[in-house]
């Protein structure tokens, strides 16, 4: 069936947010003009004005409205620890965790040549100005497990290294409450190299 | 981690889309932010221009631009079958079915008292008027197979049955494609409840 061109367009727009196919696109463009149109005019509402006020942290590249993020304005922060992570989303993951008391760089991607995405595009200009800065102490890669993100790991620990900073990588094995009848290969292979002596 | 207001209030907005989990809604939230300003942008656009251009069909009741929708302006359409569906994402579904040639009539909702959802709310005085003006032989009942569907089907086929109308309910059962095994024990109870004659 074909749909009228601004419920056309809405479904489209829709449909481009991640995860979303185009059938649940379809289902929210209806709830959104039948009655949910409160929450349709606030939605669009709520986009404009993030898009407004919402930039990016001068220091650490996490999103945020004012010129500094909560975690770099805070003076409670352990300055000596940087922790890279690929985009703000794993800032919260980490935050959620309560393990880390460092502050963050965010590279808001990984280096990926073939999408033209380089040391530029995740400003590590910046990056090396907090290293030289001389308040890090070491640097712990948090980027994905990926082909991508491991790749972007190895290109970071040789500019740590070059900045005479320690360079450390979160440790990769079995999940906490997992089994490992279910953990892939690749993650039991890692869970095995980098076994722990317990005594 | 607490978020920025401006990003709070987005994150909410996405939250209230059908569907979306708060951890959905922040990972919109921040690809709209990210790489995805266009995006946003055409988003907050495209709700504000649906909002503005799409109301209901004058006749059925069917989201649409116009005053009638394409259903109910296409003169090759069967004005004597009526399907009665509970909302537009089922006209949707049944003219993707090709199996209908008729027209619709949209309730956008079901009877639901206690929502204070009534006859009133589900345009049941028009859908009367569509009944008087003769066109109309038969009324099929698409409304969903719930307690509240159901109950609905049943307060409609009272309607036809004032106004001398045959009233059919959609068959229930086993779906094509579906094994026995899997199907519920209500879905099956209908499927032999509505069996038919093979020869």
């Amino acid at each position: 069936m074909k749909h009228s061109p601004a419920l056309a367009r809405l479904i489209d727009a829709l449909h481009a947010l991640p995860g979303i196919g185009p059938k649940t696109a379809q289902r929210m463009a209806f709830r959104l003009l039948q009655d949910g149109r409160e929450g349709a005019r606030e939605l669009s509402s709520a986009i404009t004005g993030a898009l407004g006020a919402v930039g990016r942290c001068t220091r650490c590249r996490m999103l945020t409205e004012g010129e500094l993020c909560l975690v770099c304005a805070s003076p409670q922060r352990d300055s000596a620890l940087l922790c890279v992570v690929e985009s703000p989303a794993d800032v919260v993951a980490v935050e959620a965790s309560a393990s880390f008391r460092g502050r963050y760089f965010v590279l808001m991607g990984h280096l990926s040549p073939l999408d033209g995405i380089g040391p530029e595009q995740l400003g590590l200009a910046q990056f090396e100005q907090l290293l030289v800065a001389g308040e890090v102490r070491e640097v712990i890669l948090a980027t994905n497990p990926t082909v991508e993100g491991e790749a972007t790991a190895h290109f970071l620990s040789g500019l740590a290294q070059k900045h005479g900073l320690r360079a450390t990588r979160i440790a990769h094995g079995v999940p906490i409450g997992g089994e490992l009848e279910y953990v892939d290969g690749g993650t039991l292979a890692h869970a095995l190299q980098g076994r722990q002596s317990v005594f």
